[in-house]
Order: structure tokens, then sequence, then C-alpha cells
């Protein structure tokens, strides 16, 4: 049930908050539907923000990365900002001013903890292949113990985080209505192109993806 | 001509150092690629992070809000770093540890100025709405004083950044070759759906932007 509080104060939206939304739904569905988050930390008192992969596991974002990394042991020293933006729309106005963005974002505060446990650590990973490319974990070159050493796994909780919306469509000023410009909402969105096929792929099919397949 | 070596020790890219690059010109183009950006920022001691809209005039990135806006205020008191992120294709390896992505990126580090001459203003809005809509500045009702006054501009200057790109193929171990299960790369890129005209806007046609139109 979508919910209009706030979790903790450092969550609440304060910038257009008609557009904020905090319910696990909304935020869990805008997670899944990226690819990419950016993680912001700091270190020594700089401000370092870093743009990594991530998938959603219950009420955790997962993110991994090479044991020696050194955002990744930053990030288990103290408290990250997860930020995901996905542009879903152009909106065109009779006004520069009132020219916006269709959006889904969300910002997500906490700290990181790591995932050491083996079978952990082999679930997730095959959650991250498999919601990329359903069908593919098994599929694949099983991989060693040595490579899932290597590999850290980070996690953080989704209970303190917020969704920002917007989804519909232009907000002239009602003087501004007859204005002789096109007014309307361009939808933008992530399409595959045309697979490069591998010159030494045993296989020639390409394996189904999230994507859409390239447009005919 | 590209450069090896990082404007600042902040700037280096620790991870996978052999996808960074220095050169101004790789930093400007995927700025210029990328509509929107994340703003990391502190205030007191709390690490936050924005996804906002940017624009490049020169050796300057752009960002706009409201003058009321609490990040446009922290980030010209404090050190930011800005994130830009492109996802260009999904790298599919015999295993699981060599899926990657192809991907453009830059982190920016500095201080936010505020622009805050009118004539300046102006200019720099044009180029905004330029940039995504080539030639719907003139036919826009034009902005007034207020929305001027109202609008706040920040730069960053785009001295002290890198970049890092992966736009190769596929890099499996030797031995796992011969295994049976499609390599290579799924290209992603973002294109417009169908507008969606509003109800009461005067034109019908749907002008020009910077993105690729609907797929037919």
């Amino acid at each position: 049930m979508p919910s209009s509080t706030a979790p903790s104060a450092r969550t609440r939206v304060r910038r257009l908050p008609e557009r904020a939304q905090y319910d696990a739904d909304t935020v869990a569905a805008i997670v899944d539907a990226a690819m990419i988050c950016t993680v912001a930390f700091q270190i020594d008192g700089v401000v370092h923000a870093i743009p990594t992969l991530h998938w959603r596991e219950g009420e955790h974002l997962y993110i991994h990365g090479a044991k020696a990394s050194r955002m990744l042991t930053a990030l288990t020293a103290g408290e990250a900002c997860v930020t995901i933006a996905l542009a879903d729309g152009l909106v065109l106005a009779r006004s520069a001013m009132h020219h916006s963005m269709n959006y889904r974002s969300v910002v997500i505060y906490g700290r990181f903890e790591p995932v050491t446990e083996p079978a952990h650590k082999l679930g997730s990973l095959r959650a991250f292949i498999e919601g990329l490319y359903p069908g593919r974990w098994d599929r694949l070159r099983p991989i060693s113990d040595k490579e899932l050493n290597a590999t850290a796994l980070l996690r953080i909780a989704l209970d303190e985080a917020s969704a920002k919306v917007r989804d519909w469509g232009v907000k002239d000023d009602a003087e501004d209505l007859g204005w002789p410009v096109w007014a309307g909402v361009i939808p933008l969105r992530t399409v595959q192109g045309e697979p490069l096929t591998e010159a030494d792929s045993v296989l020639a099919e390409v394996p189904p993806t999230r994507f859409a397949p390239p447009p005919r």
C-alpha cells in the first residue's frame, strides 16, 4: 500500500514532495527496473560517487566487485547513499519553465554489509545473472571456488529509501495553452541493438535478456 | 589527445585503470551523451546523492533547479562529486565471472559555482533546451523575468574529471572458449516511443529531439 510518510528525516523528499513515494513495492519495482545505481560515500571527508551494477533480493540491494576494491572496503566502514534514476520521457511544454522529464528515481540511505557465506554468495550471483539472462546460469562454465572467493558481495537494506516518480503530462500555465508550439510527452526506453556474436562462440543463438529485442 | 594521467589524486581511477581516460574531449563527449547525472555532496556529514538533468557549455557542466532548493544551496558551500553512467551493452561470457557491461562513465570532483548574471542564465537555459530540442527555444512562450529569477543555475568545471570506458568484446579464459554457450555483446540504446500529444496542443507536429525517432 502506498505510503506518504518518509522512513527517516534524511529520506524525506524536500523538493517537489508531491512526487514522493515511500512504499516498499514502489521502491523495489524501480530498483528492479534499473541495472545501474550510483553509490555515494566518503573517505576521509571526500565524497565519492561511483556507478555500479546492482540487483535486488527481497529487501536488499546487492552490489559486487573485486575483493581488493577500495570502494567496497570504504562502504562497510561508513554510511552510503545509493541513487537510481530512470528517464522515462521528455515533457515538452509551451514555456521553457514547464519543460520537464518523466522519471522514476530512488534514493537509499544506510550502511552496506558484506555477504561472505559461500552458499549465500553463490545464490546471489546466480540471482544476478538470472535476473539479466533468464536460464543462463546453468549453461555457463560453473563458477570456481577461487572466483567465488575473489568476488566481494555487499548488500544494503531498502528500509530507509524514498522513491520519486513523475509520470504525467504537460502542466502549463493556463494563459499559455494557446501558444502555437507542440506540447506533449515523448516516451524514452532502452532497447537492444543487433547482437554481436563473438567469432569463436560455439553457439549462434542469442539468449533471452530482460531487455526488449532489437526493433525490426 | 588522449591523456593517461589523472588531473588529481582523487580523480585517479583505482579499479580497472586500463579503462581510464582523462582527456577533456572524452569527458565532454560522455557528458554530452548523457542527460542525467547524479550529484553527491554532504550536509552536516551525511552524504546525499541526487539525480538531476545536466548540460554542458565549454568546460563546465551545468545544472538548474528552484532557487529554494536545499541541494543547490549545499552545493555552493562544499565539494561535490558528479557521476554520469551510460550503459552501452551487455557482455555475455562463457563464465559468470567474465560477464560484463560496455559503458561510458564520468566522475567529476570540484565545487559548483552559482551562475547569477541574467544574460548568462538566459543563454545557458537556451543552450539546455536547444541541446535537447534543436530549434525549439525561439518557438516557446518567451521566458519571463520572474521565471528567470526563480531558476537557480550552478556549474562545475570539468578540469578535475576522469572517464571510464569499456567498449570491447568478451574476454574469457582461454580454456573456456569451447564452452557450448552463446558469447557476445548485446548493444543497448535509448530510443523514443510514440509521442503523446497533449489533447489541447495547438500544433500536431512533433518536434525533433536529440534521441532516435520511434522504431517503425
